[in-house]
């Protein structure tokens, strides 16, 4: 019998991180990777238009037969994972409540700082998840929107990012948070600047590592892992040209994007 | 009888400066504005996707009787000018050509250059606008994909403009172009920055300043100018939640953006 796919989709190109981590953790799993770039981004959009947008995706994932839905979009995970989770068979997977599971356990003071776009932070859907799992925890949460446009101009060791996160993460280490959650797809990229300016004794917690952990354990729980012995095959779809997705992946994946193609949704698949 | 209005619209945001110069140069007339909120950025779309928004928000505005449209967006002016021309009765201003010819009129050397988006300077729209107007200047162009995000903060006079500016334009500045194109709606913002890295001898077109002006002469010629007298008034269209909008867009205006109207747009209005 063949062995099944890990579906993972992004707004764009950030869900790669999350791609990568999968690939370290489960060396031996195939994966399809979706990535919406006619419509990015979607954090300036509608729930409804998101959560449509997300069931074409997960529809055009499922006719490819996966056995776990990864989204790998901190939008969609805060707006579209419980209709998502509603209309499918196979686990699904989010950023979000891995990232805040994670910062809870590891948090001695209960102090966490959380970092992402402006849409998430706005969203508040790090805060919530934390606060359920642990409603004594304080929550900071800080924006830093130029985060993205310098990881995907590959400026992420250079003056300007250590200025850029110096400036956003200053009343995050003043107020003394002992863990940070890097709430954005795109940050893995910076986590080494981002550590350097808030010093050693800080947290950090990636949510893309974190969501890769989940998967391991939900596969193998479900006993759906394929045998370490084998080799996994990695495909790639977009929903527009792929010019800077190629660009931009490669440096998110370490220069190991495969071919991308382009490819249609169906409309009609939207309904959730 | 009532005096039309002027229609100005950008996919988003940043043709707020083109209005702020319209609002300069001609206090007396009325706008209308759209920003296409809900689908930016029109750089990553084809053209044919781009021309169809162009001719929605077109119909839009012809709806409510402008005499003159202005296409305060890069990207539109680089696709879809013809196409709006051919179907509009009314004059259809964009902002690549007066800043190409503003351009070609003041250097000296002939040596130009130009930054933009990376969509922007992949089309080589300037560079095809400036050297039909002058065959033998030379044009050399750099992205800039830090300065949208940067205007958009509200980073405009900090250290990481200053380093990101630096960076960017290294080579411009070494190759000694003695003009230089801010080929972006957002870039005027940057403007001060800009011209600091680049030194005083280094003439900033900025095409905002020189559409509004190519706008003042074309109404001027067809005596569809309002008496200096009057005090225009200015109306705000766009076609998603306009929160993020009325922040930076009141940073783009100094504070004087007044109510936004979140709207939708005709999709059988897009033929053209």
């Amino acid at each position: 019998m063949a062995w099944r796919s890990i579906g993972i989709f992004d707004s764009g190109v950030g869900g790669l991180t999350v791609l990568r981590e999968v690939m370290h953790t489960l060396p031996q799993e195939d994966t399809l990777y979706f990535g919406d770039t006619a419509r990015v981004p979607y954090g300036t959009k509608s729930p409804e238009t998101v959560t449509r947008y997300a069931g074409e995706i997960a529809s055009f994932l499922m006719k490819r037969d996966i056995k776990l839905l990864v989204v790998a979009c901190n939008t969609v995970s805060a707006v579209a994972l419980p209709a998502l989770k509603r209309r499918l068979a196979i686990p699904v997977v989010g950023v979000i409540e891995p990232g805040a599971r994670r910062a809870v356990e590891v948090s001695r003071s209960g102090k966490i700082g959380v970092i992402g776009t402006a849409g998430t932070i706005r969203s508040s859907a790090y805060t919530r998840a934390i606060k359920r799992l642990n409603p004594d925890a304080e929550v900071l949460t800080r924006a830093c929107p130029l985060f993205v446009p310098l990881a995907e101009e590959g400026w992420t060791d250079n003056q300007v990012a250590r200025l850029t996160a110096e400036t956003y993460l200053r009343e995050l280490k003043e107020s003394a948070v002992d863990t940070l959650v890097l709430g954005c797809t795109h940050y893995p990229l910076l986590k080494q600047m981002i550590g350097d300016v808030m010093g050693s004794d800080v947290i950090l917690v990636d949510s893309a590592e974190e969501t890769a952990r989940t998967v391991a354990a939900i596969l193998g729980e479900k006993r759906l892992l394929r045998p370490a012995a084998e080799k996994g095959n990695h495909s790639y779809f977009v929903s527009d040209i792929p010019a800077g997705f190629v660009r931009v992946g490669n440096r998110f994946l370490g220069g190991r994007l495969g071919d991308v193609f382009q490819v249609t949704l169906d409309e009609e698949d939207g309904e959730v």
